[in-house]
């Protein structure tokens, strides 16, 4: 029995003209990467600094124009990484690093040695500010918390008079969704009357979900609380760092948005500590799916997944949104069906605008692949069957017989799990194509006799049956119904044809075609489907009959 | 460059005078497992008869009281799976199982052939309604796709008057997010006017998130409007079945709670199509570290974990909110000692209530472990040796010499990455307590001359220089000082005990005690910790101050 009543519901914040619920995301936000510092500092395997160095070099390759490396102050690697950047003129023009740093002289002293001859940083401080931290950790008054906070911005200001390369200022009232948002401003403002930024130089707030503490409406409503009680504004840029305690961390941080923030912290793929910082890409493939431009240059997911995982030693979950190799797949039948109908609606209409069912997106837009948007087993439709024969072979079956063939790849699914394209064509093939025992067609010639009124075909078929050459002639009004007749002849059965298609299957030069013929036993009643394929259309249909024959079991 | 040009803006609702965001969650919701249906649908390897029955088995274990068990009419697998349990007896009387099944009469008389013996069951019936699937996949009216629901429903009433057990109808407008709120209405009024709910015998309507398609916020907006527009809604269950695409499954059913819902459907860890359907144990999780019952059994997360991944053949995340293996370690050394912190001080206080930075639940709370709390890397600080130190070996390292030890698995941890407690237990070894050459002390005799006036205490130490036996006295005004001063004066050096502090290790009736000795090398300034252990506290002192003269490498 799960004792709940060792845990207390954490307190909300009144805001009934809250105006988050009325807006929409409208543009991305300033990303800032904490990969290599919050990320990297919750692997089981930290990252060596040349594997740091590569890391910052993809997140510049994506787009990230923030980077935090690390808190050089603490951690000879962080300190010699951040070193290699500058040294090696690793920093592009347009990329401002970010150092972390608590407010004390002597880790803010190294952390500027450690800045030499970086032109544009961002320092950034933080204390936690909580109401459980300031009691149980620092046993400190409000004044005496906040007073660290004071004294960590003069520090800043005094070093960065100094240092010869711009110095932008970042406060984060750590544990911020603990903390009373009266404190919060409180804090913050004691910090923007020392540092003054202006609409030029503007501070950076960033109001971490250091732990999710309540659902995700709550974060909103001290985001929008702090955005309307801060003073000047427009001095300042309103930043979160949500964690993801509650598995809503993309959540916060869109309705963050909402609220008024302006920059979003995070990491690729959600690493970070305990369950994670925010997943950036989510929230860009998000917005992405909305129309809007992300301003990251994440159209190649796989090549982030690939140097992610090598890097970070740390593996992307299946159902992990847009990442996962799951989450292009359809397993139901009918959602299958609709996946099919919704791409063939946007081809027909020459649609411009994705609008497929089940698919958000469209995969290949971020470098998925279509292979495994449908995968067969037993729960799987028809409609899966004859997707994957059409977008992995290009047979178009026709729609009566897609649930005659879906019924013979239930039964191996139903056996073995799991069915690959490869093996649905190889039944394909065993149950149609190949199916040429006993009655193996061979040649046959065609002669249009169209002077007379009637039974204007005649067709000279060679076959075997059962190894032994045989040949017929007969007549019909056309191919197909002259190796109908000679065919009841000659064996002495009686069936119909129902339906016959063909198409060209793709392929320039040698292309072919694929016949397709439903008939029926006239004594028994089944019915089956036949399939041939032909440069030559003629000998497409006829095999397409004799390949119905067979499965009709006509001797 | 991600084309994003080629997606839309989807719709909102306009509610605003929406009531959602001033509620907080007060109960938990109805859960409806979905595992063996949405989930199970969605696996790689889906689950044989035997599986699907130790799985329901686990469901009904831990305390779930409806239970989707699959969509009999479509598959044979699922059809032999409920036979099972109403055969073998498996469903108990407070269980209701629930089966899926499109609005078709062949499909519903075999779903009623699967039922029979059940006493009491869900029929969940359902037809996509969203305009983007009245359009390409169905290409039929409003009208045409509302009588399919309500054809369906007559159906069902006249399969469930002949059904000697009790049936509860469940209407689900499939891709509910994509169908205008008045449509859904609609179709909803139109089932709901055919089979008469009451308030006694109410009707379940299902609104899912079949595909996630905006910002959370969006979704409660929506749940808000049909809660407000349902008639008679006393005789409703209004039901969420969210899905995950945007990564939000969690945060859009906790603001559909806020909105109005009564029921959730959802999977263990968030199984199921795609990115998969909402994870209910995050759900539930989320409730309890609120003080709210969960009306769950869910004390034991690990029997849950390895049931679902053997089951499944699936993988929980490393960072999976409350069942991921990282998500209750802390990697920062602030961190550590903020949780050090906030367990010291609920021990002091004897509080009842939860309230640890960083942990937002006492993972002992679901059979989690505290080991995995700390994990000792390059990145932590010394708060985190002492911390394992002190849960794993009881030894309570004197604040002074929490760096000097920090740094000695600091440097291991540079090198190797992750340190084990093992590890630091064998380094605290090796660098303290067997710190024995070329100084190994070996016994001595203490006695008191408490009838002299000062140097009460004489100390006869015997101990080997290099393997080479000694001995020799001294007397002092206590064991430790005598022992300085015979030590002092018989290696010609000078030395000052700066610090010592002892405590009993845990354990009955052979408690051992550990001492820990600071001295300072006079002659160098150097100082060190030296630390012994004995179930004699003397001899624990005396071991303590070998241990430091090693470490100051007196000869």
């Amino acid at each position: 029995m799960l004792n709940y009543k060792r845990y207390q519901r954490n307190p909300v914040i009144k805001l009934d003209d809250r105006q988050w619920p009325n807006k929409q995301i409208e543009k991305a936000p300033i990303w800032c990467s904490v990969d290599l510092r919050d990320g990297n500092q919750a692997l089981i395997e930290p990252m060596v600094v040349e594997e740091k160095i590569e890391f910052f070099q993809l997140l510049v390759k994506l787009g990230f124009k923030e980077i935090e490396v690390g808190f050089p102050s603490a951690s000879q690697i962080e300190f010699d990484f951040l070193r290699q950047l500058v040294d090696r003129k690793l920093i592009p023009d347009d990329v401002t690093v970010q150092v972390l740093v608590q407010c004390r002289e002597h880790l803010l002293k190294r952390t500027f040695e450690a800045l030499e001859g970086v032109k544009r940083a961002i320092v950034h401080i933080y204390n936690s500010t909580s109401t459980l931290q300031r009691d149980v950790v620092f046993n400190m008054s409000k004044e005496e918390i906040k007073q660290i906070a004071v004294e960590g911005t003069k520090l800043v200001k005094e070093y960065a008079k100094k240092f010869p390369g711009k110095i932008i200022l970042e406060y984060s009232p750590e544990s911020f969704t603990g903390t009373e948002v009266e404190y919060a401003l409180e804090v913050c403002t004691a910090v923007q009357d020392i540092w003054q930024p202006t609409t030029e130089d503007k501070i950076i707030f960033n109001l971490p979900a250091t732990v999710e503490m309540n659902t995700p409406n709550v974060y909103a409503d001290q985001i929008e609380w702090m955005n309307r009680n801060f003073k000047n504004r427009d001095t300042i840029i309103l930043s979160v760092h949500p964690h993801n305690d509650r598995g809503t961390g993309v959540a916060i941080s869109e309705l963050a948005l909402l609220a008024g923030a302006d920059r979003v912290e995070g990491t690729l793929f959600g690493n970070g500590e305990r369950t994670g910082n925010v997943d950036i890409l989510t929230l860009a493939y998000n917005m992405f799916s909305q129309g809007i431009n992300p301003e990251l240059e994440i159209d190649n997911i796989n090549e982030i997944i690939e140097a992610y995982e090598r890097l970070c030693k740390m593996k992307v979950h299946e159902r992990h949104p847009y990442a996962g190799k799951l989450v292009f797949t359809a397993f139901s039948g009918s959602h299958q069906d609709a996946i099919n109908k919704g791409i063939k609606a946007m081809k027909e209409r020459n649609s411009k605008i994705w609008a497929v069912p089940y698919l958000p997106i469209d995969p290949a837009d971020i470098g998925r692949q279509y292979e495994p948007i449908v995968r067969i087993n037993s729960q799987s439709g028809k409609g899966g069957v004859a997707f994957i024969m059409e977008t992995y072979f290009g047979f178009k079956l026709p729609k009566a017989m897609h649930k005659e063939f879906a019924d013979v790849i239930q039964v191996l699914s139903e056996k073995q799990g799991e069915v690959s394209p490869e093996q649905i064509m190889e039944e394909f093939k065993a149950n149609y194509l190949d199916k040429k025992e006993p009655l193996h067609f061979r040649k046959c010639k065609i002669e249009d006799l169209s002077d007379r009124d009637e039974s204007n075909t005649k067709a000279t078929v060679v076959y075997t049956y059962n190894g032994v050459e045989k040949t017929f002639e007969a007549t019909g009004n056309g191919p197909i119904d002259a190796v109908h007749n000679g065919l009841e002849k000659e064996l002495g059965v009686h069936f119909k044809i129902l339906d016959y298609t063909e198409h060209s299957l793709a392929g320039g030069a040698n292309a072919q075609a694929a016949a397709y013929i439903q008939m029926v036993d006239l004594a028994s009643g089944r019915m089956t489907f036949g399939v041939g394929i032909s440069s030559n259309i003629t000998r497409a249909s006829l095999r397409a009959i004799f390949s119905a024959m067979n499965r009709l079991n006509f001797k």
